[in-house]
């Protein structure tokens, strides 16, 4: 079928609204109807990414309608509202087997190569192929994506708010509920607040924590936070964090630190910050060639617990139906992380606030392509 | 009462076994008739460090008979055979409200002070206070000791092997038990093969790990690791560790890696060692000067996690009983712990090892000072 798409053709370029073809999917893909998109701090870096492969369709966050399925296709039907996932899994390897589906690798081959999970592209331009993104590619009308990519949402679930779920919003909620296991009563720190720290302060603050200290180096952002539940704020650019957070916790610290912000000093604050016994978990991706050092005095004494997580440490298929639960529930704040609502055509202006050192991301601009259960 | 004691007058000098005054038990305390105890090296640091405050009688591992009972003892009675714990726990603060017993801070104030719980001390001469070692201070016929220090063994326990539990064993065992949580099938490298090292290596075997690698800078540690359960070696002075155990591993890492060593350097190479969700756990103490510096790229991707862990992460009145019962059931090796059986009167001989780079110190020498029960 032929598709308007926003299609990516040289890193660097703006995106060019064009038709392009789309293959019907093979027997274990759906074809979503895209309704809603989200325009993610990663899509700037792919655009600008000289590694990505071109010509491609951008976005990986992004919510439709099923419209058609393959032969093998079991878990949705034709009609289904599905939340999108790009970490489709296996779940025959090690890490499946083991209940961490977030870390299988199934994904990461076809991710870089910009395929779908079998090695081959479903999109072309002219004749020529058009490479996929994070095996999603939703900035456009539709998409055919993994049957292990789409995630059935519960009734009544709009989907301009559900195309938040598949990223920031699962892996910031996930930090927290799921890698950090906040508990109520407890005393919490997140460090840089952008898409994924809101969604940890509000998982933090779904579980009850008594204490949400929101840690950013711009002030705007600290305010941003306190909307979604930060109790207190510390701005770490003018103190010490650790101490301060600290003076805010009775002086030992928190039961559980969360880094979202890619810097190994937050974290190492992060992890200074977290009391005995605690957890601190890094959720943002260091640059590759940076370290992460931590004090070695006392360190099995303190008997604390440091955390890699990867999107959040959730399992889509668990946890995207719960989160949409809780926004109908009035508990998860969805609609404030909607900044704007633009129309494909106009994508590139969703671009331009990434280049905008006092814009304001903590949310998203969403594409809107329209269509029933917008 | 009058008893024999092994008394550290001054940093350096040798024991001097004398008599020393020993006052009755106080309401929450337990007098104990010493039967056997352990000289780890931690009793050679104490003694030779300036800050340790003397006259006191070291010794931190050992086990025996109860002889007198404080009025608010309810745990233990006259005539019960007992192992000592240096950890004695209050059971209110938030630590042990969490179950996270090992990290209660009640014992590190009397510990540092050369106390007991309530800051005083039971032991004198000449009319002088002889200062506790460790809450326990077992070079000594008898101690009185707080009654969480006191745990019960079953029947049929010899205390020889029991006076070993309470320190190394206990750390080892439980690094691998209850702080790795190693799982069947699991492989689990052993970085810094001593007194703690193996019995993390014997915690692997009893769990039921496939692969139990053991890492050390010497090839005769190495070889006693084989006898306590190791299946492969690496000499970690010869290659790099992390990727020969790779090699042994598919390529992927162990499952769990347990640092013993206390050094930075090796604690970096298990956390390299380890592989996409797995779990690093440091039970060794680092130098307080001293950083841990890990490599950044990938670091939240891969999912690991890193655990510092005190007292092996157990709780003695659980395990210190489970130990035993898996010595009596031969499933744990403690007679090929001791190295050496000797009087008080030689307690010094125990120290030359310590001095000696050639000697193997993995296990103890044990002085008995004989009783019913060694």
């Amino acid at each position: 079928m032929n598709m308007k798409a926003a299609v990516m053709l040289a890193a660097g370029q703006p995106l060019v609204v064009e038709s392009v073809e789309l293959a019907s999917p093979k027997a274990n893909e759906v074809l979503v109807k895209i309704v809603a998109t989200g325009v993610c701090h990663s899509d700037y870096n792919a655009l600008h990414d000289e590694t990505t492969p071109v010509p491609t369709i951008l976005g990986h966050e992004g919510a439709g309608i099923v419209v058609e399925v393959g032969s093998q296709v079991k878990t949705v039907k034709v009609g289904d509202r599905v939340a999108l996932s790009w970490v489709p899994y296996c779940g025959t390897c090690e890490c499946c087997q083991t209940g961490k589906v977030n870390l299988c690798e199934s994904a990461f081959g076809p991710m870089f190569a910009g395929t779908l999970l079998d090695g081959t592209s479903r999109l072309s331009r002219g004749g020529q192929t058009v490479y996929h993104n994070s095996l999603l590619s939703t900035f456009a009308e539709y998409a055919v994506v993994p049957e292990m990519s789409c995630v059935k949402l519960p009734e009544g679930m709009p989907l301009i708010q559900a195309s938040l779920i598949g990223c920031g919003v699962a892996t910031g909620y996930g930090a927290a509920v799921r890698a950090a296991r906040v508990e109520p009563g407890s005393y919490v720190a997140v460090f840089g607040i952008g898409g994924v720290g809101v969604n940890a302060i509000q998982g933090a603050r779904i579980c009850g924590a008594s204490r949400i200290i929101a840690c950013d180096v711009k002030e705007k952002n600290l305010e941003i936070a306190k909307r979604f539940g930060a109790t207190h704020t510390v701005n770490v650019s003018t103190v010490d964090a650790a101490e301060a957070i600290r003076e805010l916790t009775d002086g030992h610290g928190v039961h559980a630190a969360i880094d979202c912000s890619g810097s190994t000093a937050a974290a190492q604050s992060a992890w200074k910050a977290t009391r005995k016994g605690g957890t601190t978990v890094v959720v943002g991706a260091f640059p590759s060639h940076k370290e992460l050092t931590l004090p070695a005095g006392g360190f099995h004494r303190m008997g604390k617990t440091l955390k890699g997580s990867f999107y959040g440490d959730v399992n889509p298929f668990r946890e995207f139906p719960i989160i949409a639960r809780l926004y109908l529930e009035g508990k998860f704040q969805l609609d404030e992380l909607v900044l704007d609502r633009i129309p494909l055509e106009d994508i590139n202006k969703a671009f331009a606030s990434f280049e905008d050192r006092d814009a304001v991301n903590v949310g998203r601009t969403v594409v809107v392509l329209g269509g029933d259960g917008a």
